[in-house]
């Protein structure tokens, strides 16, 4: 039985201001449910995010990212810093597939106060994966930890899309897996603030490292020009917001399982984290994910109000008709809009 | 020089039902850039297609998946069947990042005229990937070819989304990269119709067909229940369209580097095509991809009007104040809605 207190916003805003985790773990159940209090808890804790460090860690199913995840925290909670980590990778150990020792590692650290690890399911979840996992950073920055880290598998493009909001992307590799070119031909390289070469005792790391800077010397493009294209609401910044193009992503090179290199990662995303400050980048970042958070809500809220207003009988008539192909699909869409729109004039 | 007929709908439509390939080509590129063209042909290829069997093939990368579309797609050019192919892998040979080898495999396969072959853009394009590549699966299937490959890496959530809406979906594992589980887990065993081993010349090629057996007994999670739930318009199906539950997915061995065991998969792919035309299952699969494709559209497009009636300067302000949480995104969406909707009231 949870205390009456948390079946309120404000009981629950106030349990995770005290640090309680039981208040935390309502509080994401209440907006992965999308229960009633979803909306004014979200509205309610909004104000109180921002201060977070935001760390996206992408690479492919192989490369040992989550064990680079499980040392990375280990060693922040060393310096006394508070870690969030959401795992939305199906081949994560934190998302629940893994071997029995990763599932012991992850026990370790899953028992420390000062970390909390959250899996999230890739279905059914309203809106999106995407914006289920904005939701739930919020939500573990208001509850005041100091870095998140947010792990995906890089070949998806939502996944990508889901590490490249981050503040620091670091994009992790690892020799013979023979898709270097191709993570880079993915558009892997453009997302980049970091890359680390794992399981750099084997042969081909400094290949590898090699490769990456050569793609780094030829000019990556321009990641303030691609990241979010198609993706965010259209914005135009306040002049004294200019994004600045000074950072070259560095290569490091780790061996996770012996927390080799850790240390020197570790302290490379700290370099980011301070140059966005004091280049004004990281304002210009949450324009960045401001847009492109809105959009995503906005196209969810409209597409709910119109199937409100038009009623399934209607829809299943035009997706019958699509299904029989009477009628196009684009053309079904501009009878749905204009049938809507006619609804609200004469409502 | 394209032909000057080349420049209207009815001249590009003619050309593509006459078999050209240049015209064939030049809608694909009407569509990815969404020109003036793009919807007026989409509508009208729209009725001319539907005859094409549609086939989704999906698998983690380093199960050899683009070896084995290679091999059915000469398999079927043997028994004069034509073959689109449209690659949304990062990681595979068709969509550009590939060995030399793989290379030469392709271009041979690419000479021949009863095939076309699509690598798919992962970014930027308008509507997403999902979209776009409906679209251009509709293009294909206009266009006559008689067989639709769809290959997509099996990770992504968008990509394993994109194959689960084929009539057949493949889904291909591969002894010894540890994460049968994984996938499983990760629900990509709800959306196969059909199981491919490759490199079943690989130790552990039994123990991974067996774990599927197994998984399998155990009951999966029931495909019609679960593939489109919430990604798609809410239908209520006709009284005479009944989805049928009795397909048990078969499981293949195949080593695609050696074209060893491509027939029997080619049958049961067939098999399971005519399945779906007997027991009306095909009928049901079309209402389900037509619904989840209106929601794709319908919600872009109802993106767009809302952005032009509200105009760039009023979501600059919006986006501004969620950026410096002055406002939290969900409250800032009420608003724009609200504001939306009375300009159309006022208009």
């Amino acid at each position: 039985m949870a205390p009456a207190q948390y079946n309120t916003v404000a009981g629950l805003v106030a349990g995770l201001e005290s640090g309680n985790r039981r208040a935390l773990a309502r509080i994401i159940s209440h907006i992965e449910n999308n229960s009633e209090l979803a909306q004014p808890l979200l509205a309610a804790l909004y104000p109180r995010a921002g201060q977070a460090h935001i760390i996206g860690i992408t690479g492919a199913p192989g490369t040992g990212k989550s064990t680079l995840v499980n040392a990375l925290a280990g060693l922040y909670r060393q310096q006394d810093i508070s870690v969030g980590i959401i795992a939305v990778d199906p081949t994560s150990p934190f998302s629940g597939g893994a071997l029995l020792g990763d599932r012991v590692r992850m026990r370790d650290l899953a028992g420390d106060a000062g970390v909390f690890i959250r899996s999230m399911a890739t279905r059914g979840s309203l809106g999106g994966l995407a914006q289920a996992t904005a939701d739930v950073i919020m939500v573990l920055d208001a509850a005041g930890f100091q870095r998140i880290i947010i792990e995906t598998v890089g070949v998806g493009q939502s996944e990508v899309e889901i590490a490249s909001t981050a503040y620091t992307t670091v994009v992790v590799e690892a020799p013979g897996l023979g898709d270097e070119v191709q993570a880079i031909k993915a558009g892997v390289l453009e997302i980049a603030d970091i890359f680390a070469v794992n399981k750099a005792d084997r042969e081909g790391a400094d290949r590898t490292a090699m490769a990456l800077q050569m793609m780094l010397h030829l000019g990556a493009p321009d990641r303030q020009q691609t990241m979010h294209h198609g993706r965010m609401l259209p914005v135009s910044l306040p002049p004294d917001i200019a994004p600045d193009r000074q950072w070259t992503p560095p290569i490091f090179k780790t061996i996770a399982t012996q927390k080799q290199g850790i240390e020197a990662l570790l302290a490379g995303i700290e370099d980011h984290n301070r140059y966005l400050a004091e280049s004004g980048t990281r304002q210009w970042r949450q324009y960045l994910r401001a847009a492109t958070e809105l959009r995503m809500i906005l196209r969810d809220a409209l597409l709910e109000r119109v199937l409100q207003q038009l009623g399934e009988e209607a829809i299943s008539e035009t997706v019958q008709a699509v299904a029989q192909r009477r009628l196009d699909p684009y053309s079904a869409v501009r009878q749905l809009l204009e049938a809507y729109h006619h609804r609200i004039n004469t409502a």
